[in-house]
């Protein structure tokens, strides 16, 4: 047998994700998993109905690498009416396998070895592997609890002849923060100073609560033209494994990333492209906000659990997840206090650690509400262990 | 607007594929399109009903990395009844993106920049776009017309000190070629020699023909544990977009490939996965038969059609694509054969010149009869016009 080490210089640094790990774990322990952010709640009935149906008629060759045509109108349609981006379905949007395939096709496509990404912390582990394997470098700004601000002179800190992007997260996981448009405009700014371009994942743009707006980045003045609005549909329609995304962009970006979709990807999974465009007619707005009451409905009951429990939860503003301050345990170590958690409650949740490169999240764990209502009830109760 | 061109290096090369722009040409001019390997075919109606109705049950959540239970076992009882090869489908198998998600996983995972993979010509130009976008180089190794054999010397000749492995396309398109027990020994014989991997991609592994044995090279003496076997249910069962296909290695290779499923596309499509799975326990070996013989019959129409027109079909032993000599044209330029023939007959194929990093293809292009029989006896009809 070879001697020889076979794994890529490029991963030499990625782990299993800790999230996999600590299902595994709680599954051994029979815990209720607040971990992985898996979504398990019932998908939309129009959706599944319109996807079987899809399938059932053998829609089953591959589209255009960058999605079929329904898909790719029926998304533009959207992103002007929610997102006020107006985009060129023909060839400013390729739909990818998750918004995950969409920061792929991004980084593969438009990003250099050596190239710089400033990146928000708490940040999502994922981002920061992927500008990784790429072999581009993660530059990492700290915002602040409780409120998760930033201070734009680390912008400019940071900056050096290498920055390329900014990503922004928003909603955020895992910190649920909703950057307000002053805040993006402090980035747009940033970035049209220093023709920097701005990456956004907007996966959890319909999950914002308390009055919060969802602002996407390529809205404000002259950034469409520098911007990559990445999304997808797999936390609104409780699709996680349907792998449907999108990246938008100016043509001049939205090509290479196109290239790099061809030849990774090739397409999307037609039939599920299929049945998702004919359910995006009929899916009307009372479903995102009937979602976003639900989601808001498991914030505060867990938010409040949390509380009772003894524990300091940050109330997101946005997005199903909760971080949550554990330095009552006094453990310094969010690791240990997650497995702390899971055996003395039986609740899994993310170590904080996972989204830090500081050591600004020892203290902090992630508990994910994406669950049915009973689950979190249930998850809150068992909580009250600590009060 | 930025005057950056933002076009990574690594893709710096790449153009939208000659296959899709041949497509474009051919809607263009209402031509019979036999080039890209589209396969619209009917597929198995257990196949629809099993995937429709695991949609319907919403089983609609990210699986496992590596797929869901059910299927990896489903693809290890495949793998051993059909290919002869022994995996553990809890380590030594990860459900991919297509085929095509399979070999992005192995360079990424597997191989730096600067590393050498020897890859037979004429080649499938995905392979070799993939491999340079990976940074490693591809080094040709010419298999020669009418029955593509290959000179064992010039593997030799080929190695450095930076070759890694041997990519081996059994059927290969676009040639047909189902590489011989003694030939794969050959090629087992160089890369135990020299500690290479062999990496197969055996998508039409069931389109054999003419008493063709197909034979997975990591059956062969010691290959196993530096095989990686690369298939897929897209061409079986007509299912291309489905995007469901997988990797078979030893645990030392697979883990490294798995991780990078995990980053690239965080797992294969979660109600396909389930309905192919529960699609394989209950479609039988009549079916793969029945495909065999369809697919040999459009073969043996179409060669037939293309020797009465005075072309000269290499007829191939597998896979469902006839690259063709059409130097009868005197137009030594495949780009230019491939237009003539669309334009007079209406029938659209591919430049051969696109499998070639020699100027081998320049006399040659490539049909594909994955088609209804009826648009094969048309495509017959219309190619008379040479006659």
């Amino acid at each position: 047998m070879s001697t020889q080490d076979f794994r890529s210089e490029r991963i030499g640094f990625l782990q299993q994700s800790e999230i996999r790990a600590m299902t595994r774990e709680c599954n051994r322990l029979g815990g209720i998993n607040l971990g992985q952010g898996v979504c398990p709640l019932p998908s939309p009935p129009e959706l599944l109905e319109a996807a079987a149906q899809a399938v059932r008629e053998d829609l089953s060759t591959y589209s255009r690498f960058d999605g079929v045509d329904e898909l790719r109108h029926a998304v533009a349609r959207k992103l002007k009416r929610y997102n006020k981006i107006d985009v060129d379905p023909e060839t400013e949007l390729v739909t990818t396998i998750g918004s995950a395939g969409a920061f792929i096709c991004a980084l593969q496509g438009l990003f250099n070895p050596g190239d710089e990404i400033i990146v928000f912390e708490p940040f999502y582990g994922y981002h920061v592997n992927a500008i990784r394997v790429a072999g581009c470098v993660p530059k990492v700004i700290t915002m602040k609890a409780p409120d998760w601000s930033f201070d734009p002179e680390d912008l400019e800190r940071l900056r050096t002849d290498r920055t390329r992007a900014v990503l922004v997260n928003t909603p955020g996981n895992p910190s649920g923060k909703v950057f307000s448009r002053d805040e993006l405009g402090v980035i747009a700014d940033f970035c049209k100073t220093h023709d920097l371009l701005g990456i956004t994942d907007e996966i959890y743009e319909y999950l914002v609560y308390d009055g919060q707006e969802h602002v996407s980045l390529a809205t404000l003045p002259g950034m469409f033209e520098r911007t990559i609005t990445m999304s997808g549909f797999s936390k609104t329609f409780a699709i996680t494994g349907w792998r449907l995304g999108y990246v938008a962009a100016p043509a001049h970006l939205a090509g290479p990333m196109g290239l790099v979709n061809d030849l990774f990807y090739i397409c999307a999974p037609t039939p599920l492209q299929h049945g998702l465009a004919r359910a995006l007619e009929v899916i009307g707005d009372d479903y995102f906000d009937d979602i976003r009451k639900k989601y808001k409905a498991n914030r505060d009951l867990f938010c409040d659990a949390l509380v009772q429990a003894g524990l300091t939860p940050h109330v997101p503003e946005g997005s199903y997840y909760i971080l949550t301050d554990v330095s009552r345990f006094r453990l310094n170590d969010a690791r240990a206090s997650a497995m702390h958690i899971l055996e003395k409650a039986g609740v899994a949740s993310v170590a904080g650690s996972a989204f830090f490169a500081t050591d600004g999240g020892r203290n902090l764990v992630r508990f994910c509400v994406a669950q049915p209502r009973e689950v979190v009830e249930q998850a809150a109760e068992r909580i009250q262990v600590f009060r």
